[in-house]
């Protein structure tokens, strides 16, 4: 695991998102609160906030950070669901992995809770949306992937 | 979480991708042995195998499962990294949350081993690719998305 | 721990119940939606179901059982919340600490997230109310406490 | 997770306590050392103190903070055992959450340990002593229960 | 990680030990119990449990397995402390690991308990005694070692 | 948990090494690339980096800390493989646990991957070789050990 203890603790700040692909019927049941397992929504914003948390456990070269702020939304769209995640440090790395496991694990247990109506879904994209403080800033241009 | 008592333990099975879209510089890196942080191969791996075994604390639903054989097979492409990830238990319910959970977290600890390299990467697609056992089989067709 | 690898595998299941005893105004603010971070109940029901699960890790001397199922249920009452918790599981012990574990800290996160309007709200009463299976069943007669 | 970027880091310290009812025979089995599952006092010692410094696993939306101190005493009384839990930390956020989870947890274990000799102990009083650092002070007052 | 579905469950135990050499002035404060931070054995003990229990979790390719029992020994001798545990499960692969790493962890935590006294203390051997169960049987023979 | 809040942060580093000893065809297996199970070392440096994270949750009385870099080196001689980790935080107590849990996950790790090959390998030896900062230093003398 890199060494930080040269670096100086700033605030920092990153957002995520990820996309979970699902059919009209499946998101008419989130909507009309018909899904079996139910609301899937508070579940995966439980789930994103723990992982946030957890995120040195799951991908093994982060740093321990004392995360300040985690924030799960949700955008429930004809086509799927959008989580955006966004965290908060004060630390010596940034936090990017957080943010983007926990979009990632929100992404996940929205499956799970749907995937009783459509085993087919799959997550689209998972990618991070922007970064603040440390030595570099990175925002993504949406009209020109840097791939 | 979901009452399994009534059902029979059977062999199950799940086969997972996640496919982490990266520029030709940062696959050169990987197939030349250059990443400032070391091969990402085996830490995606390891991160993996250990993402399976705790799905039921990060997915919060699942149900916890005696998990008897996690296979993580990485295809080092030239436009990013496809990771395949296999499952198998001898239980009540289906382990395709943990074939997806080790998916995504592969592609995750590829992306952190790899960011210094390219922030903009992404992880472009998480599906389920089958599934065997229990009450009935999945499997993908991937000319037709199912959504 | 002790070793129970002589026993037989039986259905067994636990139910057990936690209250917390909340001023009106509080409880008024869950039924109005008022409560600053949000709906309580999803979030101490995901926690409960986490804990259940984690209980071999929470109560040192707890047996690792695979859990078929855990309910959680909410009676919001004027004075207060009553979490009620049903865990089952096939195996050579009981559920009971899974059940009074995940009562428990259902109890703890609805604290958790009314602590902003009252930080006197206290945990008055967490007891087991009936298991059965394993050698001896057992029911908490309401009309006479044991101790 | 709320956001205390914002907020200034001091020394935080929060009691809390719980109380487990038991009979007297139980109580003079702890006394006479002849708990068939040993000593319960050290078993739910560690309990406690792993169990708050791994609060914010257990209470999802509770901050991650680097307790500095936990102390875990316990009264054994003729109607039951007193745990009574003291945490500090240097931080933004309190460590309220930190004090209860210990309290609940070292209840929760020495209900464990004595189960075998009565199931129907129970938990009857988990609550905040005191609290202080960050915006207010809490104390609370015996004779008259702030519900 | 292995795929052991085609195998047979069956009653599998092992016994490992551990050996944490110190100082006869470390072993005498142990023994009347002067040790300041307390009796270092029933930590060491609820910790070499914890641990034998979350072994999938530390060593990254151990199946998990329902444990069935797990015994913690010590043995304190004026050069150290030896540990023995025992660890018995009816699974399809053997508890090696568990007891073993159950044994690192009882030294590991003596150490901790004990560093105020002396750093210089070291675990002198880990090592499996014997196995049983599964397609063979293992017994260390003292007089010879294997390597 | 030892009180440390009125102890001042400062950089504070700790080595300490393990060694595994090993027959001269299982350290040939791992040089000719043949261990069935695959590369144990990145396998075992992995588990050594969580381990050290990890270490409050393993040593219950270890406090919580920001590791802000963990260091895992491998040695692999004719008779064994010698591990050295390396962990370094900017805190109020020592990393030498973190360092002492990272070098026995490591061994342990190793012997799981090799079991296969010979199950007699032993743990020879787990010691702190050096610690800096905080009230006082420590050196291993390796001419004299100090029991």
């Amino acid at each position: 695991m890199w060494d930080v203890s040269d670096k100086s603790p700033t605030v920092r700040t990153a957002v995520a998102r990820s996309f979970l692909r699902a059919r009209p019927e499946t998101i008419a049941a989130i909507r009309t609160g018909t899904v079996p397992k139910g609301d899937p929504l508070p579940v995966a914003k439980v789930a994103a906030i723990l992982a946030a948390k957890n995120t040195p456990d799951i991908v093994p070269y982060c740093h321990p950070l004392g995360l300040e702020h985690i924030g799960v939304e949700f955008d429930v769209r004809d086509d799927g669901i959008e989580t955006t995640t966004t965290v908060k440090t004060s630390g010596k790395t940034g936090v990017e992995m957080e943010a983007l496991t926990a979009a990632s694990v929100a992404a996940l247990t929205l499956y799970d809770m749907l995937k009783q109506l459509d085993m087919g879904m799959s997550v689209e994209r998972i990618e991070l949306v922007e970064k603040r403080g440390g030595k570099s800033d990175f925002a993504r241009s949406n009209e020109e992937p840097s791939q």
